[in-house]
């Protein structure tokens, strides 16, 4: 893993850039500075450079800009969903609109968004721009099917990996397809390797899921469970949900009315005996390994290394 | 007036086209459509092409999808200052986080202020992108400044006349601005303009805080006196509370401990014989006379009439 090690260490100087916030007044830049110190595998942005080293060995200016502005965007993104989705903690942290207030978090937010097109306009390049946008638009298309889905008993199979494709993948896939432009791909391999950072995404989101329920929590950093419990109506539950006959089905409604140990631990079970924790597994597996197919069918005259490991990390990942 | 009418007339089927957001999930559209259909002036995009007419006299693409982009992130701000202060209403209307949730508000104003950088991409011109973003942040700021000054015992004329600038002028400024780049003009006189809608932008939000206290019901759409009750420390307010002794100080801040009408009536009364009254309203003119300065003093090769006009029905609205 020593070039991946390069790699984030390359971006070192280029997140310290963006985590600094000297602007006045200070009350809407200390929650861009807070959000963007918490961390983060800062994986978006790897993905950038990864995308890059395919084509052309020493970055550019513009790469940096628009790896700085993926991991920017990301952030924009989770302070928003944090307001959204109510939650308490990010990273172990509390989040802005708790540390500060709502209205803060809103129109920090809103700065951090701006200050990402900030970085896309210093590289100038429109067709970089569009793509952009248009990955901009798919996400907050996801998130509204997200909490719509909140809502909403059953979802089904196909409706969900559309929408965490919105809300996960397009803005994997505008990482590496941004970065393979601005390194010289043709618009064609540009377009295989956004399909790569879909079946990336897909493959991601599909494994927290799994970790939510079956991952430990030492090494998740959070409460197993989460999802059961919500009741989320994801791969995972659907798998489960689907192969229960009726009985079982009634069995698991009605063990909601018990304490949260005894449902996790139950439904746990029933993930298990369907066969839906394997077959989750599978094809979080089926995704990745589309994606190494696609990496291994790229004509690329660069460095390859540095996007395998990356599909590597992600693959073997435990959190 | 003919040639303001025909400028609104010409403006039509731009924003009937970014009234109508056909996306889907609908539920992350509909309000942005919501929003964007309840009317407003319509000054924003008016700006824009009454600055390209000074040099142009057939409008381009360009720049009506500048004049799209300003009226589109003109009701972003909206949607967003909506859920901040609280407001229940807009021009008489539910506002967006009641009708539907804040959550729903939150997402369809960032996903409106993709659409304005979707404009913005159409244009292509990183100049003018770099422009936006310059003023976007400083209105940002504004807003927070806006925020803090609620908090805030002692507001200098200095101080909010600078956050003015920044929450409404620098817009406006900006309209003008890319509306006469687009047209041609040269970097010289597209600054020139700037000022002016900066001038212009004062002048407007003095008369605003003028009419929130001075101005009729019936012809300002809302109730008079809301800044007096929330105790808004305006230009209008500095100008009475700086001219009040010792005496007329407590005066004043006993009188908020009776009814409403009594309070307003009171600080009315106090705003007229301090003369506050009345330097507010020489100080708009003052704006406003100056933005006409800059305009006779423009050599443009075109048509002033529009933007005369426009200077015109806004020095004399009472609405």
């Amino acid at each position: 893993m020593n070039k991946l090690k390069q790699l984030f260490a390359d971006l070192e100087p280029a997140i310290a850039d963006i985590v600094d916030q000297p602007g006045s007044p200070r009350a809407v830049y200390e929650p861009i500075s807070y959000i963007l110190s918490l961390g983060g595998k800062r994986i978006r942005p790897a993905m950038v450079l990864a995308a890059y080293k395919l084509y052309q060995e020493k970055y550019s200016d513009d790469v940096m800009h628009v790896a700085q502005a993926v991991e920017m965007f990301h952030n924009f993104t989770l302070l928003h969903d944090d307001i959204m989705d109510n939650s308490p903690l990010r990273r172990g942290q509390e989040t802005a609109h708790v540390k500060w207030d709502e209205a803060t978090a809103i129109l920090s937010g809103d700065l951090l968004q701006i200050e990402v097109y900030e970085k896309l306009a210093e590289v100038g390049n429109v067709e970089i721009l569009k793509l952009f946008n248009a990955m901009a638009r798919e996400l907050c298309e996801g998130q509204m099917n997200d909490m719509q889905f909140e809502q909403t008993e059953e979802v089904s199979n196909h409706a969900y990996l559309d929408m965490i494709r919105q809300k996960t993948a397009v803005l994997l896939g505008f990482c590496l397809q941004a970065g393979a432009l601005l390194g010289g791909a043709s618009s064609n391999d540009a377009q295989k390797l956004y399909n790569l950072g879909i079946y990336i995404g897909l493959s991601f989101q599909l494994m927290d899921d799994y970790l939510d329920s079956f991952g430990e929590t030492a090494k998740v950093g959070k409460r197993i469970g989460g999802d059961i419990l919500e009741k989320k109506k994801t791969y995972l539950w659907n798998e489960m949900w689907n192969n229960l006959d009726t009985h079982g089905k009634d069995e698991a409604i009605k063990m909601y009315s018990h304490s949260e140990h005894a449902i996790i631990t139950f439904i746990k079970s029933k993930m298990d005996e369907t066969g839906a924790k394997v077959s989750t597994l599978q094809k979080a597996e089926e995704y990745s390994e589309k994606s190494s197919d696609v990496l291994r069918d790229l004509n690329s005259i660069g460095d390859k290394e540095y996007l395998e490991q990356i599909l590597e990390m992600l693959a073997s990942r435990e959190s």
